[in-house]
């Protein structure tokens, strides 16, 4: 037992499971979408720059998989997202994957920077349970479709390449 | 080196490590707590349905053997939580276990969702240092007991699977 | 297949990948330093005890070879950090090291508790992405300098364990 196992190889093409999905996040505007909206900003930014610098903003987001936000949802995503940039718009994001349907029971936990002005950017799936027991892998995320304000969706496609 | 070692197989049921114990959580009402508080909200809910969404938690809290928060710590658990539903009770969480005993030196660091209508729910251990260097594996917790809204405790039962 | 390879065993004297640098926290005082600021605090503390708890700031920050803050930086960190305790000083952070350079492309990712009153302590790696893809390690993090309240450093010691 005092043999390293590593350097161990892993093919970035080959994971063990993959599946690709649709994140929508509806922003309370304090008025009157109180109904549909699936987060709110918990603060008001504290002025440093023009890019939302500090916002924070707490989620119950569904999980589709078509691009609509009204479809049945596969999953919930539960977690935060601030904005962290001074010049330029920039986020950073943590959140649970929270699977409960016939077909996958579990979660999956991401966190890391959101690199917003690259079209897609890969955020490390560190930790899951469940189904999803022990893995690890990158999620790689897109900007889909921004509405003003109140409505961004993004592409999620999940590579693990650790799997139990 | 090029040869993949994963899939892996570990059984769930043979943790390399397992510990159980209590966490208990005492909440600043901002008034005459204070002595006895170890944790404190830092922002007000924005308002978003009756379930505190967006109620954000900062603690410091002992970690027993036993049910009683006055009892000698083993650990300290550093970290936050929120709250994070619109129509239920639903939590968020991310902390380290801070280990300084003759027992054990070191960390091991939580993250994700606390679904806390479900009577137990598995939380994946992400990493850890010192006496847990490099340990990932599942935290399952239930809640124990509640006290209005100042006090309640966890029972965690923490189970390892990657040991060094 | 059905053949657990646990335990591992990993010589932690002998990382994959190692290198050091220094992190520049410049604190945005709401007021005249907008300029230089590389985080902000984005609530007050709530008031419990006197060493800043439940402070919680967000941060991109450099990120250099040497200890100058003005000196180009090799890579951003991007997150947050918070302070948590009631008797004394201690802090909590989460970040991602952001690298875009001809020398380095891709994300560490880095969770836990920052035990400030202990000259040298040790913070997981929990992900990375890109050049990084997979890695998991330590940090060993040691506060560098201090300037008031608007200006800290530490030295950061990544040593990586998992390497693909």
């Amino acid at each position: 037992h005092t043999v390293s196992v590593f350097p161990k190889y892993i093919d970035q093409k080959k994971p063990c499971k993959q599946f690709s999905f649709y994140y929508h996040d509806i922003i309370y505007d304090g008025a009157d979408n109180a109904a549909n909206a699936t987060s709110a900003a918990i603060v008001n930014p504290p002025g440093l720059g023009n890019f939302k610098f500090g916002k924070l903003v707490i989620f119950d987001d569904p999980i589709t998989m078509d691009t609509n936000y009204l479809s049945e949802y596969v999953a919930r995503a539960q977690g935060f997202y601030f904005y962290d940039k001074k010049l330029g718009v920039n986020a950073w994001i943590c959140l649970t994957l929270v699977f409960n349907s016939t077909e996958h029971k579990g979660t999956l936990n991401i966190m890391g920077a959101d690199l917003m002005r690259e079209p897609t950017r890969d955020i490390p799936v560190v930790g899951g349970t469940g189904d999803f027991f022990m893995a690890r892998g990158i999620a790689t995320v897109e900007t889909d479709a921004t509405e003003g304000l109140r409505y961004f969706r993004l592409k999620m496609d999940i590579k693990l390449y650790e799997c139990y």
